[in-house]
């Protein structure tokens, strides 16, 4: 597997990822993602509304503002509890999220510790600081992970509102406008998929960790009594979405949080995780949340968020399951699993993609062997196949190159307009993974490619 | 047409668009774009992907960070120059734009005045408070229209971001990685889609003015001396856009921009106003903006900017036209054009929403005569057409109710399933417009479709 490094310079090169701001010396942990990482990621969040909305009858999708009023966060509990535990070295001034510390000491799981019980901690063991060695703590302080801003003319407390921590909250408070327009049953789903902002005390490992970033939220709402029964369902359903999409299983498993680990709302969690450079470590998280979030806003708005089941005449608020996942950490999964470099019969290398093609950015390069008689012909051929596909057109340096310029960016098939096209309107198509060749009447070509991306 | 207060009416009921924060009271102008909304956006930007990226040869899409370094927005002129004039009045505290006011006063366009004349204006022509009518002002001051926030673990100077207010400084910013990573050629264009932040005095008219919103933004970068011609092309094409998707040229126009009114960094500008129900108002703006941007960045940054030109070996910086739209002035128009009473034949009325069949949130509508009796069969043919595109499946209330509301929706087509189903594989397929039904098999379904709704 490419290390973390590598991966960077190949995104940067190919025009997959760069780094953000980077004119200015770049911002924090921020990334730009270029021609084919902004395709790559419309593909990705086309795949799973596709999965998870579109071919299904129970779910529907949801497009919420970034900005709340803040009783929402009050309610959710992220005003007084979304925070990490922040400590920070004396002498080096270096600051390290100490629940991270004291797991790359030992090991040790500190979730859900007092600030009490992780400082002592530190202390029985002598933790140093990793960036200097030093053992001079500052007190270890709660960090507030909201981004704060202020909308409005005055810059006063009542403007005062934050930048969503996550689409959830989105759906629970727009759930009875929902429920009451596109009048589902339970049980249903509502998707959401936006930017979230967490200010992060250590981003990093590239896409991994970044404090603006994308989630791909659905919450399920079902009956009481039913929900460990849909936890399984939607942890199978996401597992099986990236296998589909050509994860490994090897490079995939459950990873089962135990009671004492479980957050306060839920009773049953796991993550998907994914081996990546670094090792195993979190794609997806399963939740199964109770009526948590709907009972808070409940409580706080005073808006009835009861359900009137219409078989039973039963009134309760919906449990919720929730999969949640990460659009860069598809991205990262994605890339890391498909790049490979292949040791060629002729004994020479090509850097290949091994993308799903749904997910590839472009699904056909199409190639004029010569720029001065057969690129007429070429965008012809262009313009037909762009219509029902996102396509690349290149007319620079020898057939070969450009095959490897293909292969390496992942683009499942290569159009090649010669000659003999301007006689016999046949080209030659040629796809990334076998290179094998065959020649096709132009007019099937569309069909040969459908057939073949589909997801 | 309709009010403004119906469209809102409308939007909640269908569930298009609803108030954001709403159980808890709003927050300011914020909205939640539900099930068909959220879909209708992405219909949009599909379409718009579809027209200035896929099609073409020449324009590439990138997808950068809403936090950038300020250096982005010291180059840009955005934090000394993106600020409104504000007036307040001391009587009743109602607070307003200055050029507003005087153009609600007596229409005079005043783009482009110091804080000084503004002032003179206001007090010579005694414009009075619209909301109290006592003219008592405050003096006038420039109210700086980007968010701040702070990331990192402190909250001083050194940490302070702003929430970018345009896409268009993205692209600049990243201009030289795509430019290298793409191999692209003058003239060649880089679009970004995203979310974009405005501290607006008075956000209003629904989804018109919001200070959080979607930008659709393309940066064509061309030779200079060119870039009046191509800033024709841009606005034609736009035009041509809004007109295929099916706005009237009626209520549509062009309003040139004349040469006192032009941005200090503009050479030609041009919106595309459509008629609101509040009258002609702005829809899309295109400029043709000279290499301000690239040079500017190339000041501040140190890199340089310069493109050389393959075929002529001159270097130079390209100059740059922009065609910019937002998605939820969009969304308005496309609802406000579309939504229409009709009196039928038979004296009744129905509410359909005629909107072009690619931007309709579900293409198809799958509705079983019997629940009891062929629900089983139906969600069969759901599962088939929903691998196409997006259905919805409706099985409550009579089969007229139900075409009525998927009229009011804007559903292209309705597939019903009967008890002759069962037998022959086949259906009816009926079509918002015309209401003309025709019978098809089920296996002709998709491709009967597919040729009716494209793009």
């Amino acid at each position: 597997m490419f290390t973390v490094e590598e991966l960077v310079q190949y995104a940067k090169n190919t025009g997959y990822i760069y780094q953000g701001s980077e004119i200015y010396g770049g911002l924090a942990n921020t990334w730009d993602y270029g021609p084919l990482g902004s395709l790559l990621k419309l593909n990705i969040k086309k795949a799973w509304r596709q999965k998870f909305i579109q071919e299904r009858i129970d779910n529907v999708l949801l497009d919420g503002p970034i900005l709340l009023n803040n009783k929402v966060w009050e309610a959710s509990g992220h005003v007084a509890g979304f925070s990490d535990p922040l400590i920070e070295c004396k002498k080096c001034n270096q600051r390290f999220r100490v629940d991270k510390l004291i797991h790359d000491f030992d090991g040790t799981d500190s979730d859900g510790w007092s600030l009490e019980k992780l400082e002592k901690y530190v202390n029985d063991h002598k933790i140093k600081c990793p960036s200097c060695g030093a053992f001079e703590w500052n007190e270890i302080r709660a960090f507030h992970l909201m981004f704060q801003t202020y909308q409005g003319a005055v810059l006063d407390k009542a403007n005062q509102v934050y930048l969503r921590p996550e689409n959830a909250q989105n759906v629970f408070v727009s759930y009875k406008n929902v429920l009451r327009s596109s009048r589902k049953k339970i049980p249903f789903g509502i998707a959401h998929i936006g930017k979230a902002f967490r200010n992060e005390i250590t981003p990093g490992n590239f896409i991994f960790r970044t404090r603006e970033f994308e989630q791909m939220e659905l919450e399920f709402f079902v009956k009481p009594g039913t929900e460990i029964e849909w936890f399984k369902y939607w942890k199978q359903f996401a597992m099986d979405w990236l296998v589909s999409l050509g994860l490994s299983k090897d490079n995939l498993r459950f990873d089962d949080h135990k009671p004492e680990a479980l957050s306060h709302y839920s009773n049953a969690t796991t993550d998907i995780q994914y081996r990546y450079p670094w090792g195993f470590d979190e794609l997806w998280g399963i939740a199964s949340r109770t009526d948590f979030d709907l009972t808070q806003h409940q409580n706080h708005s005073g808006e009835i968020m009861e359900y009137l089941d219409p078989e039973t005449n039963e009134k309760y608020i919906p449990y919720c399951v929730e999969p949640s996942v990460g659009v860069e950490r598809l991205v990262f999964a994605f890339l890391a699993e498909g790049l490979s470099i292949e040791t060629l019969a002729d004994g020479t290398t090509r850097d290949v993609l091994r993308i799903h093609p749904a997910l590839a950015p472009y699904k056909v390069a199409v190639l004029p062997l010569s720029r001065r008689d057969l690129s007429s012909k070429a965008e012809e051929v262009y313009h037909l196949l762009s219509k029902h596909f996102d396509a690349v057109y290149d007319e620079t340096q020898n057939i070969g190159r450009r095959y490897r310029r293909q292969d390496q960016i992942g683009t499942p098939y290569a159009v090649t307009i010669d000659y003999d096209t301007l006689e016999d309107n046949m080209v030659t198509v040629r796809e990334r993974d076998t290179m094998a060749q065959v020649r096709l009447p132009i007019s099937e070509v569309v069909d040969y490619i459908s057939e073949r991306i589909k997801f």
